[in-house]
């Protein structure tokens, strides 16, 4: 696929007054995509009734959810093997419940530490009490690379890993071997731009505010052998099983947030094409900005060359002086989002699979003028 | 104010296509309040993005959840010793936390047990193995009515109470005086449909998708002394002192769900006029109903005169065949969400804060018109 017939794929061409949007998440959602939830956001599907209104419980709901889990199921081609589910309270929430869930009775928990993602869940086995390993990575450069020689203990319960560091613009190329312990993975910013091979996964989740939807729910792909770890005693609400058992709808699911991912994978699969198509656009994406930061005597990529995500490009520039300003110019010409986070500082582009290669191609231009005009 | 003044407010009148929708919830929402969502979803206060892809920290969402937070403040005239927190999971997750954040050590709980989603928060509790004290209510009746006279041990952390029960259609008229005990309820099915003096409340928690906006995120009023409670070891996002310090924004929050509440708690208080013109209305709209059930040959409410709910009318035909007659009937005559649920049967139908009178009206014609036919 051509990186030029792009507008069409995203539907983000006739968008007058739209921005370029490089937000971290919440993030751009496919510009068809927003147009038919506003078109039917008043009479969903006939029904006389908006689809924030319409039950849970009912047929129409029933076939939402059920459409979205099967798309997601054949992009990913996951077997019987592997359950889709959703679940309320983000990434956050997981950092939780994967411990809580999976952690095997006197074996460790061993956490790969690329950033402040892996940080976070980290902590969450501590405060339940696990005997926590810590595989180091980079702490001491900021967490600009990712390990490639590292031991895992056998009798890990399972190998937690952040598969792209939205903060440190870090992207796993090719996933950690596990050595036959069950592989955890925080996919919360990658989840969906490329093809994976989910077998060695014993749990992948993502909050779906980045490549998938809006905020307010992660999705949860689940290996049947994983569930019969969960410990009876735990809230109803706190055990995979529940999701499971029931579907996601034990309680009322979050259902607008649901619908648009169903939308959101409609698009994956039908205008796009399929992952493997969306990572090569993906791909191209990234290419075009990298290539300003190599060739640039201001711009500085943060993440070192084999480390460097696809989703979010981090760099930063000379001085404070000059990064303000730069960020203030880029804001006034229409692009949105490109400050780095509140923890590091600096730029980052973030390239969704929303994110349009026109977006990109008017970003790169405005990087190369904002260069050649000092 | 008049009940024949209400399509204005509502802004219900013109929606040609719309049902009358009588669902238990996900629920009718101010059809004004779905024309602005739809009118601006591609171009959030013209910031060229939709309210779905803008940042959970840019400062036009922090207008939009404080926008929210103030207006309910006012609405429930909180004084500062009550936070205002917006939680993901619903009011099943909060079944779990409010055990595990405040029970006292060595001192039971009590809960008054008035149906299903009573039993369900205590046994959230007892799964923590907590000292669960259970004060039974009707349940040799369907919980077809609401106690009058009980005692709760002063020893107690908190009693713990169901306002509005959705599935039997039974509401608390006057609180239940805990003789201070820290009173804790579940409004997910009544909250803000009337004033309410929070000062005796350690907590009130509410499903936003019954009175307040979509599925997806759970209000918590929390009083401050409460808060003291919270133990260290909980997990992050289990804690409530996590929600108050980071001001409902140490994860991505449900940024579409909060933007519809802070939208309709603008209805409920501009176009509406607050609490007492809400609860005036609420009444009007359940007598309606009530008198034709009370004149009735066939129609039977199914709760006890004084429990009688404003919000859910329940009530049942002699016998199943003419209930499945009546229901097919109303479905073909554009009145929606009127089965009873699922575990009990019957018919239903939700009167929450946006069902438009002239809903109930057409409700009320149709089924007298449904007995004069037999």
């Amino acid at each position: 696929m051509k990186i030029e017939s792009l507008e069409e794929l995203t539907g983000n061409s006739g968008g007058e007054k739209r921005v370029h949007i490089f937000n971290a998440g919440p993030a751009a959602l496919p510009l068809s995509v927003l147009r038919e939830v506003q078109e039917h956001f008043l009479n969903f599907h006939g029904s006389g009734m908006s689809i924030t209104e319409i039950s849970h419980r009912s047929t129409l709901f029933e076939e939402v959810i059920n459409d979205a889990i099967d798309r997601m199921r054949r992009l990913l081609k996951l077997s019987d093997d592997h359950h889709v589910l959703f679940i309320q309270g983000g990434a956050s929430l997981q950092f939780c419940m994967i411990p809580l869930n999976l952690a095997l009775p006197g074996r460790p928990v061993t956490y790969l530490n690329t950033g402040v993602w892996s940080t976070k869940a980290m902590k969450e086995a501590r405060i339940q009490g696990k005997d926590v390993r810590v595989i180091p990575t980079s702490e001491d450069t900021d967490f600009s690379c990712l390990p490639t020689d590292f031991r895992v203990d056998e009798q890990s319960s399972y190998l937690h890993f952040t598969s792209n560091n939205t903060i440190q613009g870090t992207q796993w190329h090719q996933f950690p071997d596990g050595k036959g312990v069950p592989l955890i993975s925080d996919m919360s910013s990658d989840f969906m731009s490329r093809p994976i091979d989910v077998r060695p996964f014993g749990l992948i989740y993502a909050g779906a505010q980045k490549n998938l939807g809006p905020s307010g729910v992660a999705v949860v792909i689940i290996r049947e052998d994983m569930l019969k770890r969960v410990p009876d005693a735990l809230p109803t609400m706190l055990k995979y099983t529940t999701y499971r058992d029931n579907k996601s709808l034990f309680n009322t699911p979050p259902t607008f947030a649901i619908y648009i991912i169903g939308l959101v994978l409609r698009w994956l699969e039908e205008t796009i094409g399929g992952l493997r198509e969306m990572e090569k656009i993906n791909r191209q994406k990234a290419s075009l900005i990298y290539e300003v930061i190599d060739r640039s005597e201001i711009y500085q990529g943060a993440a070192e060359l084999n480390s460097r995500s696809m989703m979010n490009v981090t760099f930063r520039l000379p001085d404070q002086r000059l990064e303000q300003r730069f960020l203030a110019e880029a804001g006034r010409n229409g692009f949105e989002g490109l400050r780095g986070h509140r923890s590091v500082g600096g730029c980052r582009a973030s390239l969704y699979n929303a994110v349009t290669a026109d977006s990109v191609r008017n970003l790169v231009a405005f990087m190369r003028e904002f260069e050649e005009k000092l």
